[in-house]
């Protein structure tokens, strides 16, 4: 086990109701004067918006609103929000949504302090300081922003999708998780948040590092959860209990405790970020075709963690590790399939990929060599792109 | 899955060496004039005082120290911190030790800005308000106090063992946990350390509320990476992979993550604790005693979690679930035998129990029923006591 800091200091708020509580949560923490931060029409048709904003004004608080937050969420509109926050001295930002919305709360959260570019934290030239404060009331289990300290962004100007991450600075300082909320997702986004958080367990859980029985354990029992509430959501979009126990795994993929005390991985997010800036594609969805070929790959290299895997959370009941090992990648392919999601390129609508132009992008945006279970270079990701493909 | 708030904002520092980067924490945090909050004389004789007080230093920052907590510890060293704090204007506590040590250093937390009895507290009659921030050098991993908001002393006057929990108050702001300070303690309390976590995470995990299939999940997880690491750190106590293992489970067995979204139960702990508190025993080695038996009465209840339970953590293979719960508790009780603890109180020493004493002050204090997963009145109570007995 490596050495490690972890601090989680997000208030979660769950439940049937919770979103009532903003406008308390927002007054305990003193704040004045929010910035509402949403996508398209689902928040306001659904009354929710409606909700947020009744609850800040029974408590005086001042809100103005920023829609029109889009998947894979672009740096237009931070700046739009920057700006506007600025003008109207807002001292908060309030995301309602899901991973997008909350990416895009958090990238206005640390540009308005900061007199230069706000993409200056995404390119690795300044570390966050300063940042606004942020809540969360989420839609979407995925991404798992609500926990984080993360953001994604796509620049505009050359589709560069790229993540920040910050220790707690833009951690939301509570987060109201609703799983009724969820409900009225449609099947494919509900599937495909499912493989994201799925994958944010995996990402972690392929690690070069030994001796992590405790967390390996976690990431283990999150995702066998998982796997047994995914097909009720599936099979009945308002199983409040199947919601419930979906959402809350969200959550818990991706605020780091499936992470503590061991390098990650990551190759497959960053591989699975050119597919989406270049294609435009449903994150989680990318993901479902990305990471079986990933592992399928990896464990041809080195199966004895990928066999551990199959074992421990597909059952799977080879003795020999290469044979588990393909055995859990058939497992992970077919769990996938079963909730309605593709697991090649072509099914996702990518009749022809470009591998120069993927594979050149990603190497050009995350150096030479990716990956932390297995370093992977441009042939290796050329290889996985191909096994995705069809 | 019933509504919950959760909010863990301690810091977490593991790995080796952790404890010299105290002095940089304190600053961070601001604190000026440190109670350094310690037990006996091991803190002392292997030079982790003179550590901790040198990374002060370090920093600049004054410190006082209040030495001889003792296990199961008691009122009269809480009124002495607070009044010695109060004299030296400490604004801030750290505790270097176990959970006795800790616990004590948050009842002085709470204590010293409040004009009343910090016993009111314990007692119930009043809510902990504003209280002095603290933080943790842990050295023995089994209360889970350096994660928690929780405390429990004992009253001289009475041997009244109470517990107090709150939501954040007395949540440590920093915890260094390096398991290398763990190597040199004795076989008992290691494994009376490793009974307490087990038992903070059955606790939650025996509810009434269905459908918590995620928490479920952690829990078993936590549970069987205790089962395997604890018989390495019996065997070779400088293993340091098994106890960073061991010492991390101890955190997250009691942090509140294996509770959310349930009932609890407690039953145990409340029994145990007139165990500790009459006879003076072990607290981990007390449950070793009572929670086998208390398994074993409520198993003949109901069943079917225990079943659960013996299925996912020990691998039981029976499919009938009086039977796989009867095999449950004999795993469970073979389980603590292997490691070294007593499993009934005649083995804990104790030859002639007075079950009225136990049962009258049991209900006495915690009122005419405890527990979760079944509610127990005065003759379940006694019944376990004696289940325990021999």
């Amino acid at each position: 086990m490596d050495n490690f800091t972890f601090c989680t200091p997000t208030r979660y708020l769950f439940g049937r109701g919770v979103e009532n509580e903003v406008g308390r949560l927002c007054k305990n923490a003193e704040w004045k004067n929010v910035m509402i931060v949403y996508g398209g029409g689902s928040a306001v048709k659904s009354g929710l918006l409606d909700r947020v904003t009744a609850s800040l004004d029974a408590e005086g608080i001042s809100h103005i609103s920023l829609g029109g937050v889009k998947p894979n969420p672009t740096d237009d509109l931070v700046y739009e929000g920057i700006d506007r926050c600025r003008r109207s001295g807002a001292d908060a930002l309030l995301a309602v949504g899901g991973g997008s919305v909350i990416d895009t709360a958090k990238a206005i959260a640390c540009g308005v302090p900061y007199d230069g570019d706000f993409w200056d934290f995404f390119a690795g030239k300044a570390v966050v300081g300063p940042a606004l404060p942020l809540g969360v009331v989420l839609t979407i289990p995925a991404a798992g922003s609500e926990g984080s300290g993360n953001s994604v962004i796509t620049r505009l100007d050359g589709l560069l999708k790229l993540s920040l991450r910050t220790d707690t600075a833009l951690r939301p300082k509570f987060a109201c998780l609703n799983p009724e909320l969820t409900f009225t997702l449609p099947p494919y986004q509900t599937a495909s948040g499912i493989a994201d958080m799925m994958v944010h367990i995996m990402e972690r859980y392929f690690s070069p590092t030994e001796d992590v029985e405790v967390t390996d354990r976690l990431a283990e029992g999150l995702l066998k959860a998982i796997i047994a509430e995914a097909p009720k959501v599936m099979a009945c979009p308002d199983d409040y209990q199947a919601r419930a126990n979906i959402m809350w795994s969200g959550t818990l993929a991706h605020n780091g405790i499936c992470g503590c005390g061991r390098r990650e991985d990551w190759a497959s997010h960053f591989m699975e970020h050119e597919l989406s800036a270049i294609y435009g594609v449903t994150h989680g969805a990318g993901l479902a075709v990305i990471v079986p070929a990933w592992l399928e790959y990896v464990s041809r290299i080195k199966p004895a963690k990928v066999a551990q895997f199959g074992r421990r959370v597909f059952d799977v009941n080879e003795h020999d590790d290469t044979a588990a090992a393909t055995e859990t990648v058939c497992c992970l392919r077919g769990f996938f399939s079963s909730i309605g999601l593709p697991v090649t390129m072509k099914a996702l609508g990518i009749e022809a990929p470009d591998f120069n132009l993927l594979v050149s992008k990603l190497h050009e945006n995350k150096g030479p060599q990716i990956g932390g279970y297995i370093t992977l270079g441009k042939e290796d990701t050329e290889a996985i792109y191909r096994l995705a493909a069809e």
